[in-house]
């Protein structure tokens, strides 16, 4: 952590220094990718051309003609060289398992338990925290943060100062199916997972990766605890899924979209921007950008009350009508609604017994 | 893992083959279990019976004598022997903790930080992803895959080709409570979650061990995430719980139910065959074979359908009814829909402004 | 585990007794907690004053003369000596990661992969199973279980004889932002959760931390799988929350109050005393002691059936009204409930052509 001059690197990994010993580096980065504050190295004379290329302030070489004119640790082994100083770098828990490829920007953390897949890249200064999982080929952008337990399946992508909650799961495969002659096959699902940036995850939500393409949680948005994002579901910037809802699959969700606490979205709808949906609600069309709805089946918010007001005067309406009928004398014969129009095997007895008084 | 023949497993265990040394193996079972393809050892003469009847292809031995005319490895120690034979045959991370007896097929992975009990199973091929745990007795079919951080309580078994994906708890404690003297005692869980072959099941779901007996999910079932399976509910085979949804004590599911996202079911009710409950429902009572069910409580979705849409013009009939009241006179009072037959404390001042509109 | 004599400490950290050698102690404990049946330790002559008031059966010291007519183990250096005569009393599982400060209780159980933060708290009897991971300053009490992948942020308060089931999180942060010039920012959490004794909470259920001050679990409640407590909420004693239900931010339950499955309230609300919400229920106001509500949103439980029994008639309501208006003849002109009087752009064709056959 922090940052070392190359003469002190020089003489953590038993080299020497040629050139200017008191220039500093903060990081290890590969040819390509190295800036003024990085040291970078060169494996094999093959990659001559790529050193004299690079940016980095210095280069762990094993021979001295290899880039002339730059500031050089020669050392007899390179890779051997670069594990020692990348420990100067970056605080690794020895108990942690990193897969073959995995590249660690600096001033990482990395937790004790944590295990990475094959070439993974974790951005500078983010945080696998204990018991962190990932498998093979994840990003993690810089100043992310996981919390412990938290599994991210392969190929996904996390931008940077995203922060995901203890146990929460990203990239699982998506609950997709198809039926052919009675058997259920699984349709292998082979997308990814895209978090943008500055995404906030809760604890114990699960993100299912696409069946193509990718399921995207766009930059800002902030979603809450067990919360269920299905496969190639795409998430507006800065939208906001409070705990329980759901989204299921190929649901596309705008800008600035509110999902209160234990609603769900059917599939394949488009909820415009700044659309909000109460509380416990159930969206099965698509809505209009900037709409309110509740209810199950979601409908306009003031819809909703009024018709939820007036189901509680239900009862009563029921026997003014059957007096109405009676009062009318419609039809002749026994008023439709003095008796039961269609009978529900489960109507309550009570029910009934309110009802033959009003018959009476 | 793979396939080695007498001779290289002598050479590794540094024993001397008596016998056929090209004779290929590739696992290690106990005498009892091993078949054509396996090699089995023989700790001690008292076994010399059972290594009679062995149908192994060949035997670690400490004596020449004990098994004539079998393919034989011969050692000093078979127990140290049959260690350093193991270790051909499956991966096991070095920092993985595997409790007493537990017993590993062939070709099984098992990942970094995995700890299992005493006297689990593990089938040929399954994989024990990063950070799983297994209680004690825990069984494990043939080609199953658990993801990170799954848990399986002990006493639980899983069939062939079950996948579980990351942070899914199965076998964990009912809720059970029994209520004496306004104490609540917790009912011990003693039964067992059994999931059958061919069953996938997805992140962060819970599936909870039976009060007595077991819980069961039936062959080629499909579990999506964050789905609740409480204690002694039994899911028939080929049924599908969508994400979010909740099965509820001791109810069954027939065969190729299917449950929609959010739904649940109440305890101790049956759901037959092939039935279907729509998205956000809730199941209240038995439902016959074929039924297709909707809403809170779940009724016939056709019937579903036709209330939420009149619900939609409840608050014109309440106007229509108050209408018609004053246009028959009836009773010579008061229209009793003109007002508030049951005054509701909470009835919104817009309702009330707009009935007596209609009153006027 | 179990007790020792101070003569067999002395003989495991080679020191030597001066006093009594045959006394038992069960535990290790700093002087100022240290009870008769407690070993301890004085690392420093300044503590010296302390040492006089423990009531610690035997001090591990480097001095004969710091505590003069006590049972002493005499030692060259006490810090090494209490991390050799810790390991009799406790088991701890070479792979588990202690943060410095962290202090254990007698026959404690820590699992493989156990990671602790500093300065955390460990009450006698717990037991912390396989991949448990604890924040800073975390305290559990005695005999607590904690089941394997738990996760419990730092500062959190788990009382004594708590269970919490696989994969849960407690502590995690609440999901509070306030909104300022069209950003989303996040309001810091540095409350905790106190989770008091005989709790059980189930598997893969969320409790999130206090904004300020606390999120409450009192006494005895019983809290199910997959369950959602939001940030400075308070469960009263005894109160039970079954699977999938969730509270919203700073909501109160008094004692006694049953939240049956997939039910929620919303924020800012209390739920009276031994209240009753039935299964998938909302509440959205103030619940008097002793409610039984159901529904969303939810009402008291029998006007909840008579709504839904009555709502189950209202198409046939709507043609009988539609019958009426035209017996009646009202108004002269085309009776309102014989057309669509707020025509819906989503009202089903069904619907339309069953009024249609009641129009003509």
């Amino acid at each position: 952590m922090g940052a070392y001059t190359l003469g002190e690197i020089a003489s953590r990994v038993e080299g020497t220094v040629r050139g200017d010993s008191s220039r500093t580096v903060s990081g290890i980065k590969p040819l390509d990718q190295a800036g003024p504050e990085d040291l970078s190295f060169v494996a094999h004379p093959r990659y001559r051309h790529a050193a004299e290329g690079s940016r980095a302030a210095g280069l762990i070489v094993a021979e001295e003609g290899i880039a002339p004119g730059r500031n050089l640790i020669l050392v007899k082994n390179p890779y051997l060289a670069l594990a020692a100083a990348m420990d100067l770098f970056y605080e690794r828990a020895p108990q942690a398992v990193l897969g073959e490829g995995t590249r660690i920007g600096r001033d990482v953390s990395i937790g004790p338990f944590v295990v990475t897949g094959r070439d993974c890249s974790i951005g500078d200064r983010a945080a696998l925290l204990p018991g962190v999982v990932l498998g093979d080929d994840v990003r993690i952008g810089e100043d992310t943060v996981l919390h412990p337990g938290v599994v991210v399946y392969s190929r996904s992508v996390l931008g940077a100062r995203v922060t995901v909650h203890a146990s929460s799961v990203i990239g699982s495969d998506g609950f997709g199916y198809a039926e052919a002659a009675g058997a259920r096959a699984k349709i292998p699902q082979v997308g990814n997972v895209v978090i943008e940036d500055e995404v906030e995850i809760g604890a114990c939500t699960t993100i299912d990766r696409a069946t193509f393409g990718s399921t995207i949680v766009g930059r800002g948005a902030k979603i809450d605890n067990l919360v269920q994002i299905g496969h190639n579901v795409s998430i507006g910037e800065g939208s906001v899924l409070v705990a329980q809802s759901g989204i299921a699959g190929s649901t596309r969700l705008g800008r600035g979209v509110i999902v209160a606490g234990q609603s769900g979205a059917a599939g394949h709808l488009l909820l415009g921007d700044h659309s909000v949906v109460g509380a416990k609600s159930a969206v099965l069309q698509d809505l209009p950008a900037g709409s309110f709805v509740v209810g199950h089946p979601a409908a306009d918010h003031r819809d909703w009350k009024r018709s939820q007001a007036a189901l509680r005067r239900l009862p009563d309406l029921l026997r003014a009508v059957a007096r109405l009928e009676r009062a009318v004398g419609q039809g002749g014969g026994e008023p439709p609604m003095a008796k039961p129009v269609r009978p529900a095997a489960r109507r309550s007895r009570r029910r009934v017994r309110v009802r033959r008084r009003a018959g009476t």
